[in-house]
């Protein structure tokens, strides 16, 4: 089976939104088996949409439209769609009813535009559609489904996942499942090199690998008739891929190293701090991105200058002075300090030079010490990064987490 | 004119990325007055591009390919237009002679694939790529333009400032100038009512705006001979919206929060210090993301536990037990402390429920206290603030700077 994506509205065609919708229906299908081999977006103009629904429909078998089913007269997705399959369009009672309980709810008054929105195709499947006015549907018709889904995201992705994805496991006869390995402190090719023959020799499980922020996501997806199933077809190539690539798969169940390294940490009832230079409180903000971070996270230092240094961590002046502020002396200096002065078990500091500006030929841009202090013993390494600013930075943390990860599991 | 967006690409089928080139070009080609009716994303296949191609030359004036353009046999874009046109390839020294260049200075080898790219379509203009080896071309056939650029966004965008924009500024026989207004702390409907006048009136300059993150930027953008016409269209309407929002204009230059509150502190001498708990760095880390911002930023702290406010900043006990950590009282005794502690002139303190536990039905989830210390003077906010953790934790950041800007102006 093949399908294509329409994105109706003018947002997309003016720039002022990317096309995110189509990227996450895509992926979603790919995991189905289904072939994408065309997106299209088209404004809210009721005979280009024809002409567009007219070529899906000759050359694929399934096509989704995404945005312009909201209640003004410029959404006119399910009319012209409707008119193009010659459907009239009927009350569906039920989603007047939730239409107007949503709007109570919210105390607020529903217009009589929201009526419309509870026209459907006659005798289509209706998508409820739990975050929104608009509902969805399903329409088959000659051996084509045609799944209309409204624009925005918060609305689009729960209705795909609780009724589109599912009507295509039925239509497929097979469900399907998926684990996510998260990768650190390995390149795009070296792992390609490792894992090259099973990525080519499988297709069921298929893995799939995504690189972003020297990080690399690898999903492993597989198909079969029930749950067991699935799992025992993932399970075995999970382990060849943990094994061909340790120590650098830190999650097998899809979670970033700040989430790992609290849950290792929350289990010994261990207390982390943090002291940051060049990565300015993007560390601590990470772990404390993940809810619950308290349970863990103490508090942390943002010492940019050298007297922030000396006076909140206890680096030494001289330190500073004939090593430098970056340096794996004061990097050390600086995790043993905030251990002691913060009495937590684990300690982490990072100092670099995040750029653009500040190199020079002994020290340049993308130098960064990370260190890690954990139960009075203490590691260190010299990274030398490539990227802007903003990498370097957000790698500089990833590894400082990857850091203590390994200490925690004795694997350095 | 109205033009199409063509992209090339199975990794944008499989969902691998979303398709950010295009909106990228809907935005840049809408402000040179040319509407795009279109986009298409189509695989790397020679008979569903050529397809794709023909109806674009159909229906439009201007068709823009991105992607395809690589060294391996998968990619064709350059390939199947030149066939569809009756274009034969041709070898462009230049090129050529820049590519070899390019792997000399990366210290590499050039495959011989490499030379493939040089090859380009017979009479077409040439667009060099500063950051990689594919280049661009523009060709012009039977009042037609095709316009193929690299897939890769860091390659693409200077290749359309460079040569493409310019070039459809020459077609228009009008150049494009444009202001960023950046504006916080009213909403979106409120600045609707006040500014929907302006924005109906006005067809050059027009006024664009966008909402992200508890932030609108308002692009005003005209068309005129040169640039002084431009920039005496764009003064006025400039001037008219900043009256009409005031306090909430806080660049008309585009800067974030960040830029203009250090360039302000900067160009007084003065230092800054922040204490953060529920934005636990977010505020550090937005600050240190600006280049040269050790200029200003002389330290922070995250305080997540209450002994570390006490400790690191000297909040009392007392007031931590009676009226809490979330508390006006705690926020300013934070900044009051910290800048005490750290003898900075400004110092800014966070606190505050960031969800999605933690709330009270007295201290709800987006409750959050900002203090701002400045010269010995303490300005403090109550805000209730909407949304998910991260966008709280964001907002809250804005809300600190805001403050401080404001008591820099002295509007409060």
């Amino acid at each position: 089976m093949n399908a294509e994506i329409i994105a109706v509205g003018t947002e997309l065609l003016m720039g002022q939104i990317a096309n995110t919708n189509a990227q996450y229906l895509s992926a979603r299908l790919a995991d189905l088996g289904i072939n994408v081999y065309f997106h299209s977006v088209v404004g809210d103009n009721p005979g280009r949409l024809r002409a567009c629904l007219k070529q899906a429909l000759e050359r694929s078998d399934i096509v989704i439209t995404t945005g312009g089913l909201g209640p003004t007269k410029d959404d006119l997705t399910k009319e012209t769609i409707a008119g193009a399959l010659g459907l009239p369009l009927v009350l569906h009672q039920e989603s007047l009813d939730y239409i107007r309980d949503f709007f109570e709810r919210l105390s607020r008054r529903m217009c009589e535009n929201n009526v419309k929105q509870a026209y459907l195709p006659a005798g289509c499947m209706v998508i409820p559609n739990r975050n929104g006015t608009a509902p969805g549907c399903i329409i088959e018709r000659e051996k084509k489904t045609v799944v209309m889904l409204p624009g925005p995201p918060k609305e689009l992705i729960p209705m795909f996942e609780d009724m589109v994805f599912p009507y295509f496991e039925g239509k497929t006869h097979q469900i399907i499942g998926s684990r996510m390995l998260k990768v650190f402190g390995i390149g795009e090719s070296e792992m390609e090199t490792r894992i090259m023959d099973l990525v080519e020799r499988q297709s069921n499980p298929t893995i799939a690998p995504y690189a972003d922020m020297g990080e690399i996501s690898l999903r492993v997806t597989a198909r079969g008739h029930d749950r067991d199933e699935i799992e025992s077809l993932i399970a075995p190539v999970v382990e060849k891929i943990r094994e061909r690539l340790h120590p650098h798969v830190y999650s097998d169940a899809g979670e970033t190293m700040e989430e790992v390294v609290l849950k290792l940490l929350a289990e010994r009832g261990w207390m982390l701090s943090t002291a940051e230079s060049c990565t300015g409180g993007m560390l601590a903000s990470r772990l404390i991105s993940i809810p619950g971070a308290s349970r863990v996270f103490d508090r942390g230092f943002v010492t940019y200058s050298n007297e922030s240094k000396i006076q909140e961590l206890g680096v030494n002046r001289e330190t500073l002075d004939t090593c430098g502020a970056v340096s794996r002396e004061t990097a050390e200096e600086m995790a043993k300090g905030l251990a002691e002065r913060t009495r937590t078990t684990a300690a982490l500091a990072i100092t670099g030079i995040a750029g653009p500006d500040g190199g020079t030929p002994e020290k340049p841009v993308g130098l960064v010490y990370v260190a890690a202090f954990l139960n009075r013993r203490m590691e260190s390494l010299k990274l030398n990064l490539r990227g802007d600013r903003q990498r370097i930075r957000s790698v500089s943390c990833l590894h400082a987490l990857d850091l203590l990860r390994k200490m925690l599991f004795g694997m350095v």
